[in-house]
């Protein structure tokens, strides 16, 4: 019997060090004392606790991020400045209804579940499809429909609003994206390499126009005591995002 | 009585210009013709029409982004890079209340209305309060409370997931924002400087962890024909986001 | 008689407008009044002059740079970054000799002939030609040697430790490269496309090392007042620079 | 007696892995078996060579660029990118004088050493005096004047072209910047944090000008085999850059 693990409490230390925890069942261990939770669990208790050695934590409630960012992870996934800018791009709401095509690890499928009506999850790895039933258990995500079929070949479920597609070929899933997408739909194409993006682009037809192709980067800043630099390690590159719309004639 | 607009359907050319349209009782002139929709109205109707030229047109559904792009602006308003990166950095799900402190437009409070449980949006210029109702109305948001209160000395309305500060010195909104969050909440403070960046870093006391000061840029290329480079043309900078969670001792 | 004009002297206001001055024999008309430069010419005079209404202005020497701003411009030019990355990667010396083929304007000769010892010029379009040699005159540079010729079927006049191809197809000029440059001399490609860029280096053979295929950006920050941010307006993009070797066997 | 190395050939191998050799009459252990140089340096020669085992390595004349790389580093030192940009900036020529004050290893003023005609430098630690000293004899600088002085009270030793700031607050420089720079001269701030440059701009009197603060990025790309994407590991950051100009009343 698998035990699906979600994370259910943050530990954060005095030096503000965060520490989730999973299972409020079991003693945590910390380098400066042990912390007995059992007693806690049940009375769905957070605030100040004290380790064997007298050293207070706080006990806090996790969150949906929480949860998110110990998502298992089988691959390299979605981060949020991408994610991020294809939610708002698309102009996605709670009554959206989502295709995800390339699941990997379900980091696309979980994020929009947690704030669309509905999302169907594409994959074809039973590796993957592991990960995205599991993570989405993790998550108390019961609005995710997981298809184990080849979306080029699939019927479509339901008119969706959005499409995403993490695919080395997306332009092959544009048959089904013109059978899967509501009229004025969203296809999102997330790619490596700006030659997938252009190629992408380039086998849109007549019912589909081209909104952008865009990347988005990232810097974060040192902005500690007399600091005020861009930190020197920056993520380099993580996609092209390809964005187009459902008109067909 | 005032009459609400928002948009209803979007006319899309051969050449795949798209025209949004407000009101489907009206005809249309386009520079190729004039559309008669009076016809078309009542019977929710959308697919190919034809201009008194003979002209055809798609008449296709309007979502929830276009009568955003259509929204009413008296002030800058965020771009999908930076408020996708809000809503997926903070873990943002349609269970979530939101507060957004300096609702200028209210880009920040219907973009996320429309993916979140509830928002509560404060101001207290009259013309943004107008501008902000106005906007709620076109994108048939019911879920928006609006408090022309100074969030500063105001009485948290309930307690929230994200707190969203766009304001000169959202140092001054710490106070509000440990009463305002739940436990483990999220602050987001959006700075055109770094310098403001940093001031409110530098105001984060004991009960807020800083979890990072980022940029979000974008970059668009064109990928048409035989090229394959950015645009010329780039957004130089809209603003420093900086984040941090409420654990409250 | 064509007069080659280039820039003497600046003329600099209380308010740091700075305004280039090409001859010295004529009178200045500004907004504030006239300067009479005449008497200044021959005494090679700098200092404060006054306006016919007594407005003080700074008379200041030009630099190389102040003629370089001025330079006569038929086509987009190479700017600071680029050049300059091309300088300080291949480590040019005064000793160096450069071969620079697509002229256009000379942005390239000219600012690496004030450096180097001395610089090849190819071009085939006239009107190039014409504003290269002009360009060459204004910034009283004598090491320039201008080459009318293809340099894709060209001799090399001598073996140069840097050539800069600045043209569509910089893969066809790889078999001149390889005659023109000394043994572990420095080939650079500057091109607008990623996609020449790749295809430039895909053709590079055994005989060549692929060094780096980069490109440099720039952003300008507004710090004035109360102000530390980016400006809005960026430079998108100019050229991806590709470097390579010539270690011929 | 120190022995002065500097880099005098290249061994390059079959898969192009370039090694600098520092001293010829030393034979060369390889992975691949010896190479005996002794032979071969006072030949001068170049040309492919064998190893004790029979494999070829070509042997390659060392530039300035190979030196340079093998600089000794007693600190972080300027690349490519920012030394170049301020080179280009400042329309440097091979009759410029220039300042370097904060020597540290000495690669700003080697590299404009190898451009200009006279580079003074100073500093007052012995370490990077000594290192700067033993850089300038490995690349046979002859035209340096290594000052072992505080900048900040010393007197001019001659009007300078540019003058090249690279110190915790260069605003305390710029008494000394008034009296060694020509009119017209360019002084620039090197400085890791935008606080500093922003300080700097903001000393800047009535007799200077601020031409722009900058920053110089890169990105460099992979366009090995099928891929076409920035690298994923990038630079953040290096320093600001602020450009002014002496224009004294």
């Amino acid at each position: 019997m698998v035990d699906i693990m979600h994370v259910k409490r943050l530990i954060i230390s005095k030096d503000k060090f965060v520490r989730p925890i999973l299972d409020l069942n079991r003693s945590v261990h910390l380098a400066d004392g042990t912390l007995h939770l059992e007693n806690l669990a049940s009375a769905n208790h957070w605030g100040v606790v004290w380790t064997s050695t007298g050293e207070p934590k706080l006990l806090a409630p996790a969150t949906f991020k929480d949860s998110y960012d110990k998502m298992k992870r089988t691959a390299a996934t979605i981060i949020p400045k991408d994610i991020g800018f294809i939610i708002a791009e698309t102009g996605l709401t709670k009554e959206s209804v989502v295709i995800d095509a390339g699941g990997g690890s379900g980091a696309v499928t979980t994020q929009l579940a947690a704030l669309c009506k509905r999302v169907y999850s594409y994959d074809i790895n039973e590796n993957h499809l592991k990960t995205i039933r599991e993570n989405c258990k993790r998550m108390d995500l019961d609005n995710v429909i997981i298809k184990a079929e080849n979306l080029l070949t699939a019927q479509p479920p339901e008119q969706a609003d959005v499409l995403v597609l993490d695919m080395p070929d997306p332009s092959k899933a544009l048959l089904f994206a013109k059978k899967a997408l509501k009229q004025s739909g969203f296809v999102v194409a997330y790619t490596p390499h700006i030659s997938q993006a252009q190629q992408f682009a380039h086998s849109l037809d007549d019912d589909f126009k081209l909104v952008t192709v865009i990347e988005i980067m990232q810097r974060r800043w040192d902005v500690s005591d007399d600091k005020l630099r861009p930190k020197h390690n920056m993520l380099g590159h993580t996609a092209f995002l390809t964005v187009a719309r459902l008109f067909k004639w």
